[in-house]
């Protein structure tokens, strides 16, 4: 049994429980209120010092954290990596890229979810350009591929779906974006999941 | 031969040379001015189209992006990665982590670079205490374990290496991190590198 620390909120814990479900590993999930200090308590720091979810938890107390990172052990010799070495190297460099090139997905939402009569703030008119950026950037790579990486569904998909589903959520139009929508579609059927609008 | 389109100054771009030459592979540097918009030439967004360095290119003109994408991929097989699933992944961890933890390395040193006689803005100030709280990270497991993922030198090392050699240029004070300046020292030796200060 996997326990995930995590806060339904987040996709970076989401996709850990999609990547569970996918490879069929069973999990308890454990929610933790972030906004509240949960991640910071003595308890927790044990679990992970760095304070963040998602920390997944073994059944011999072993502990690992960073999204991705768990990801990338659960699915170790699944077919969500790619079994040649340059196909999965360039799903971790989507991977690595949507560490920081998602970023703006998750304040814009806050943003939105917090003080949606105001106008943006100057700062979040940046976030929302750079997500309108990365957004870009999927366009054009889903444009020519059915995937990510290829025509291999991979955890490239699995997390950049996380952000992407609920990209509406923090303001972000994607009615232009065909290409995206239609991988957005075909990645949640492919694990199962409700269409997100 | 691999082609490493870099900008020098940037720890990102270097870390990737020094896995080069860990590993003996041959390499060529192709300097890539990223303040005057070198990576958003026409050129370059066909080897990338993300518009970052680093970018390698291989001989058989096939490119990868992001730099811990690359260097895991260079790495593959060598003993800088952990041959143990777990440790590898507990070196993912760290290696997802800098990724985020380590940004405010780069933006506090352009700042002294650029205005160092005017008082940090408040934005900067944040910087720096995120910038602290990485390097508590650090000096809290280098405390207990010779290298980030216990006692083997893995590319975890390499890549946290490349922000906190350079972390007082920044500004960042590292006298009371004394396993951190041990972790440095001992490192920079692995790597062939001169000590930074």
């Amino acid at each position: 049994m996997i326990r995930i620390y995590g806060d339904g909120n987040s996709g970076n814990c989401l996709k850990v429980k999609w990547v569970c479900d996918a490879l069929a590993l069973p999990t308890t999930w454990i929610d933790v209120d972030t906004t509240t200090g949960g991640s910071r308590t003595v308890e927790f720091l044990k679990l992970n010092p760095w304070g963040q979810v998602p920390t997944v938890e073994f059944d011999d107390g072993r502990t690992l954290a960073q999204s991705n990172a768990i990801i990338r052990y659960l699915a170790r010799g699944s077919d969500l990596i790619p079994a040649d070495p340059f196909a999965a190297a360039q799903m971790d460099a989507w991977l690595f890229w949507s560490n920081t090139a998602m970023s703006p997905m998750w304040p814009c939402a806050a943003f939105r979810w917090s003080i949606s009569a105001s106008p943006p703030a100057s700062s979040t008119r940046i976030l929302v350009k750079r997500g309108y950026a990365a957004l870009d950037s999927m366009e054009r790579r889903l444009s020519e591929a059915r995937f990510l990486v290829g025509d291999v569904f991979s955890l490239a998909d699995v997390a950049l779906l996380a952000y992407t589903r609920v990209a509406h959520e923090g303001g972000f139009d994607l009615t232009s974006y065909a290409s995206l929508r239609r991988w957005i579609a075909e990645a949640e059927k492919r694990l199962g999941l409700p269409a997100a609008r």
